[in-house]
């Protein structure tokens, strides 16, 4: 009998890996031993060990409103915030996109909260979403949450490059199997490879998008920007993508995906948003019909100090203008340890997936074992399929080269 | 072709009626006219309209260390939450409830978080929950949206009191139906009722859930207690409840949802806490096991300066005695205006449902118009199924005698 209490599609839920419980247990023995290199979960740390905080986030945060604080937000977020992550997400192209778009912002408990109701919501249960082959495992865990499955394509192709003939392949081959496509890609700066596509492997994958939506088949991308902030180049030509959406057949859905929790280092609030953006009002009406219902039906309403501390910097030019003065900052923290990694990795032979941006480096690896062979050389990493992920978003400097030292010996 | 871009348990989806929305239109309407009385939303506020915040919360919120703000949570939640919550709700009996139960606590995106997680874990698709007549609406969102239902018994007898054999008929005839029992009991201080069932009732109860757990029928007992604090008699007596839990079947998961909103007026921070309780081992292991899942695979982890502030209260003698003299005040705010209330009602002849705490009165009314028919007074109350709502929790002594008066007109 026992077995029968939990519903049928729960009886096989189990969390395998948990990147914040493999942080845990890295703090644990960090407090044990000096040594212990921590580059597991992703937030952005200093060198000196304390996370990155936003000085203008700390001081909004301390001076909101009690309302701003203890009430209740209002489920369809306030237009400070979602108008001021619609024009933060699209930056220069924000005109354009609302010239040829009809779009909505639901906000979500962070980014993970996003792409949680956009699986559940968009897609019958059993399908499949497709997906790059190396990923973030806990999408692993909203797909089954929502009752519905991963696939994927091969990320890379032999120059290391995005591979667009796979992922047309595999795109058309389950678009005709189920009759439905919903992709995610996480781009610019992927977790976990650092990969960031060019404006010809969007226009690509758009026109792969376009000859499915062509045939009547619903299609919607999911467009995970967690990392749009900590490109390697200026954060403006991480915006150039959106100018490929401008090609969308009529009936596409872009679900775009914002992390308060990355941009703002807000991790501990979660707040962040999912942007509808589709050129059919229809569609756009139904993104907001069901994700509202998503908000209230699983939460209530979201983080209304996160939100109203992202409202202000987005509305207050002075706010905003300190906010990316500090951006500057993070990212500079961000490029140094790159560099010296990628220069490392160099010089003592350890092959990296090419990186050009965000909080990870991977490194393929046929070590199996390498979790715990690394954990005994007291270094935290998180293991993925045929990969490790190195968080250099916590990662110091001095660390580096003995770093790359001990994974290059047990690759 | 549009209408199949959503998934097909999602294409019915519609907010009908948001709480939320409605007090947000209502304080529209307030900031134009002065004599709008707003008694929607079940936040606790001052006289002075000012939401009740403690300052003990506050003194907190503003000297936490970084990692408390703004690191991710842990997903089991910190030991000083999880026990302190489980204390906290026990009060006097905890030691006796650990005795006699294993327990494990899941920190969630506030009440609502919880019980949208046991909605969707403790039952097949297409399963029914059995629960009051007379509920909060949003239990229907979270039902929906778990892909489930929700199917009623009649909460009053004729002589207003719990209606143990209107329960026990339609409690036995689903466990029957369906193979499963699922049941949401939202006590003390019934929303919207303010109903407190006596300790028999809750024997009573305890005896149907029994008997069917005898004929080996999964047996799940949602106890939201939102308001255990605002009793109108000591909040100690609130807990006199959980003594019937001892006499449980081996076999019956008890979920306790548990509110930080309500106990501590953190609406905006969404945090609450699921407390599985279970005398068998094998059943709580499930519990953990799919209630860690939901969390990680719906929003990863919850507000982490709401869990550490919660955390600190109910471990630190000297905060939580500060939480709980502010408690006093927040108690007798409440009850100023649920005593005025039951006078004027009385006076002027406008039979109420009998209150025994909580942040609601509710009015029995044949009048479907009547909220339109309220709008037009300046009066915003929430309607549901055959009665009004009417928020105690932010309304003023002085409006209420007006606030019967117009009330009676119209019911």
């Amino acid at each position: 009998m026992l077995n029968q209490i939990v519903g049928k599609h729960a009886e096989s839920k189990k969390l395998e890996s948990n990147i914040l419980q493999i942080s845990q247990d890295a703090k644990l023995m960090k407090a044990k031993h000096a040594d212990v290199i921590d580059a597991t979960v992703g937030m952005l740390h200093h060198e000196e060990g304390n996370v990155f905080k936003y000085q203008v986030v700390e001081d909004l945060l301390h001076h909101l409103s009690d309302a701003e604080i203890y009430h209740y937000a209002p489920v369809r977020g306030t237009n400070a915030f979602s108008e001021g992550v619609v024009n933060w997400v699209f930056g220069n192209h924000t005109q354009t996109i609302k010239e040829h778009f009809h779009y909505s912002v639901i906000p979500t408990t962070g980014g993970s909260g996003a792409i949680s109701n956009t699986f559940y919501n968009f897609n019958d249960f059993g399908q499949k979403v497709l997906i790059a082959n190396h990923y973030w495992t806990p999408y692993e865990n909203f797909a089954f949450e929502a009752n519905i499955e991963l696939t994927t394509f091969q990320m890379y192709d032999d120059s290391d490059c995005f591979n667009i003939e796979d992922f047309r392949a595999k795109a058309m081959d389950l678009a005709h199997k189920q009759k439905r496509l919903c992709v995610l890609l996480n781009d610019p700066c992927n977790n976990p490879t650092g990969l960031c596509m060019s404006p010809d492997d969007w226009k690509a994958v758009v026109s792969v998008l376009n000859q499915v939506a062509d045939e009547d088949i619903p299609v919607i991308l999911i467009h995970d920007i967690a990392y749009v902030d900590y490109q390697l180049k200026d954060p403006q030509y991480s915006r150039e993508t959106f100018l490929s959406y401008l090609d969308f057949h009529p009936n596409i859905l872009a679900v775009v995906v914002f992390s308060g929790s990355k941009t703002f280092s807000l991790y501990g609030f979660r707040i962040g948003a999912q942007i509808g953006i589709s050129k059919s009002k229809d569609i756009i009406d139904q993104f907001v019909r069901v994700g509202d219902y998503s908000v209230r039906g699983r939460f209530s309403s979201v983080s209304q100090p996160g939100m109203n501390i992202i409202g202000k910097i987005f509305t207050d030019p002075h706010y905003q203008n300190q906010f990316s003065q500090e951006l500057i900052h993070a990212r500079k923290l961000l490029k140094d340890r790159a560099i010296l990694f990628m220069e490392e990795a160099d010089k003592q032979g350890l092959k990296i997936l090419p990186y050009c941006g965000g909080f990870f480096i991977s490194i393929i690896t046929q070590n199996n074992n390498i979790f715990k062979d690394l954990v005994q050389e007291h270094v935290f990493v998180i293991q993925m399929k045929k990969l490790i992920r190195i968080a250099i978003s916590s990662l110091r400097l001095q660390d580096i080269p003995r770093l790359v030292s001990i994974l290059r010996r047990h690759i």
